[in-house]
């Protein structure tokens, strides 16, 4: 006998018939003898419904009130979950965010947890009750109603099964779980058994958009299972996310992450001197532009050359700030680059495995792929190249490192 | 500077648009230099839409999780109506019925309010804030949001008028006030600028359904003055529901109420023995069949008739428990009549002054209008006549009782 804490999102739950079909999902595990909490979101769709509603009144809501509305979604959805629970024969009781209490910060629209007392969920598990739990809301010290931003669903979800000590935490999305690279770019891309929160955590935010980031730190912190399945397939093991086990090898590489949101500038030129980083990044981060990847040369004339990755939408206005900078800096001149492309080799092994860099590299060269900027961390390998070649350095890459087997 | 509260209906609250129109006449209440509380229902329809989604999935649906589902029609509206009122510059904040701390007993869908924490409220109005509170909804003492019935939200107000010790509630509504009788059966029923809370009751319990029942007796017993008002035509001062004033001698009669609901049932010849009225009633109780209006006469040949009437939807159940106490009683008959209105005179004034009743009946006889049944309080008069003689009956008293003038 297990304690399974379950997550569906909004398109799980998005019709009465789909909130039937969880209920039965549900039961099987009650069946099989497991203590089930589930965590479910709103109905696809209602959240922007409530949020037009708000928006036809002001453009600038406040953020304390956008909450209060919101949240009502996923309290329609923990009523009608457990109705269809014990309309076959579940006994099942609803929680919202506050009455589980889940304790937030009071920063509303991206609140964090604080605490979550459990008491009551707990009395209910023992007296063989599903207790459904409202996701992506809590409550602050004061009783207000907080939410916890976009996608915190699976973050309640990882909180919950942090706070009851829960054997596994189910997320149940639209993919059956995480793959070697994108299915769409290299069909023999291959579901991966197993992968550890740390190599999640990479091809998370690179661009693998199964998980919210923050429920896989969650979930490595505090050492939770996570399993990724799908919610229309029954029957998969899905993928599960967890602590790197010692004594067994470890793969050298678990997949291949892409992203093509990213742009790239250069300032050329600059006059090398101390604190010369900090004079071209500080008026990038003042105006709250996001930077990826850095990379500095230093070139024999005494200048150095400058890169550095941001978010395709924000070029621009990067371009402006460095074009600024290098008036004031006198250096010589600014370029910038916004077809271009991430790629990146993910795996625990890398640590123990050498030559894992040069073997990307060889292949990438000898598919005529030029490199242009490159950055590693112990678990990753990215590089930068002309976006014409994802495709093709995804498949040679897949192949290289021999991704569809085992 | 007084303390107002004010009640919204589903139909006021509708669109965004008319809860704009709310927050514009609640900041006049400010711009006046009025503290307000305001208490709002649902949008009009979407508490059906949510039971409609219920009973989807089920028929008897639990009603713990029924108050969980419908209770967010009213959190969508406080928070719409707080983003409202800000956006005109009017500082608001909302409060469902849990974060005010409106306790209440545990029966889930008819909940009674046990007690107001308003602590949290009466800071934010000496903040200088409009108070906007979910109407109908409370929590039981473990924190299970539970809900006071349909047209709860007026008791909501007065509850919270009481509560604050408020100098108004005023519960706006779509008639701009009370009036002698349906304007639309006479023409000539005119607006009241005052009645009693007694003479409310009399008024609501007989189908003048302007407000709910309870909220008037809750307002009697703490002695909250209550307003009806229009919500759609500005400027009205609609009517002050009162204690009675005294020194001032009240109108000898205030209006005349009717309800067209009821039908008649009647058991003849019962033989008459101590506990016979237990007999005939106690079955009828047993099966939930309310009724209202009760008439014994005793016949001279020791056996007794017996009436009463009941809604006229339960007609047909009402009489075959009657069939069946009759077989048992050895009573000779049982007769029914449907085709019957209930007629009622109302006024404070019955109490001081002779000869009413004598009057009332006059007026009947004249017409040729058959009394079938009488009862009487100590405020009202009602009389049991054939439905044909409604609008007739009506006329003819409001115009012997000179109901058109002041």
């Amino acid at each position: 006998m297990a304690l399974i804490v379950q997550k569906y999102g909004g398109t799980s739950v998005g019709t009465v018939e789909r909130i039937q079909n969880v209920a039965q999902r549900v039961k099987k595990q009650r069946d099989a003898g497991n203590d089930v909490v589930v965590v479910v979101s709103a109905m696809s769709g209602e959240t922007n419904r409530l949020i037009a509603l708000a928006n036809e009144i002001s453009m600038a809501p406040n953020a304390r009130e956008m909450d209060v509305l919101v949240t009502t979604g996923e309290q329609v959805t923990i009523a009608l979950l457990s109705l269809a629970l014990q309309e076959i024969g579940c006994d099942a009781r609803s929680y919202t965010g506050g009455q589980v209490r889940i304790q937030t910060d009071n920063a509303h629209g991206k609140a964090r947890i604080t605490d979550i007392d459990h008491t009551r969920v707990c009395a209910d598990l023992k007296a063989g009750r599903v207790v459904v739990v409202a996701g992506f809301q809590g409550v602050d010290e004061r009783g207000d109603i907080t939410t916890l931003g976009r996608g915190g669903s699976d973050t309640t979800a990882v909180a919950m099964a942090a706070a009851l000590d829960a054997d596994e935490c189910q997320i149940f999305t639209d993919v059956d779980g995480v793959y070697t690279t994108d299915p769409r770019i290299e069909p023999k891309a291959r579901k991966l058994d197993r992968i550890t929160f740390e190599e999640m955590l990479e091809m998370a935010s690179l661009g693998s958009k199964v998980l919210q980031i923050r429920s896989v730190e969650f979930a490595g912190k505090y050492n939770v299972p996570l399993r990724v399945l799908s919610s229309f397939e029954e029957g998969g093991e899905g993928t599960l996310i967890t602590l790197e086990e010692e004594g067994v090898e470890a793969a050298k590489i678990s997949g291949i992450a892409f992203n093509r949101d990213e742009a790239k500038l250069t300032i050329r030129g600059v006059p090398d001197e101390p604190g010369v980083a900090y004079k071209i990044l500080g008026p990038v981060g003042d105006a709250n532009v996001e930077v990826d990847m850095i990379v500095q040369n230093i070139a024999q004339d005494g200048t150095t050359d400058f890169t550095f990755t941001v978010n395709r939408t924000e070029f621009d206005k990067g371009k402006d700030i460095l074009e600024a900078t290098a008036k004031a800096l006198g250096a010589r001149e600014v370029v910038g680059d916004e077809k271009i492309v991430k790629l990146s080799l993910v795996g625990v092994g890398m640590r123990s495995h050498a030559g894992i860099a040069s073997k990307m590299f060889e292949c990438l060269s000898k598919e005529g792929i030029n490199i242009q900027m490159i950055s590693t961390s112990e678990i990753k390998i990215s590089v930068v190249v002309d976006e014409k070649y994802l495709e093709l350095g995804v498949r040679a890459l897949h192949e290289a490192f021999e991704l569809d087997k085992e």
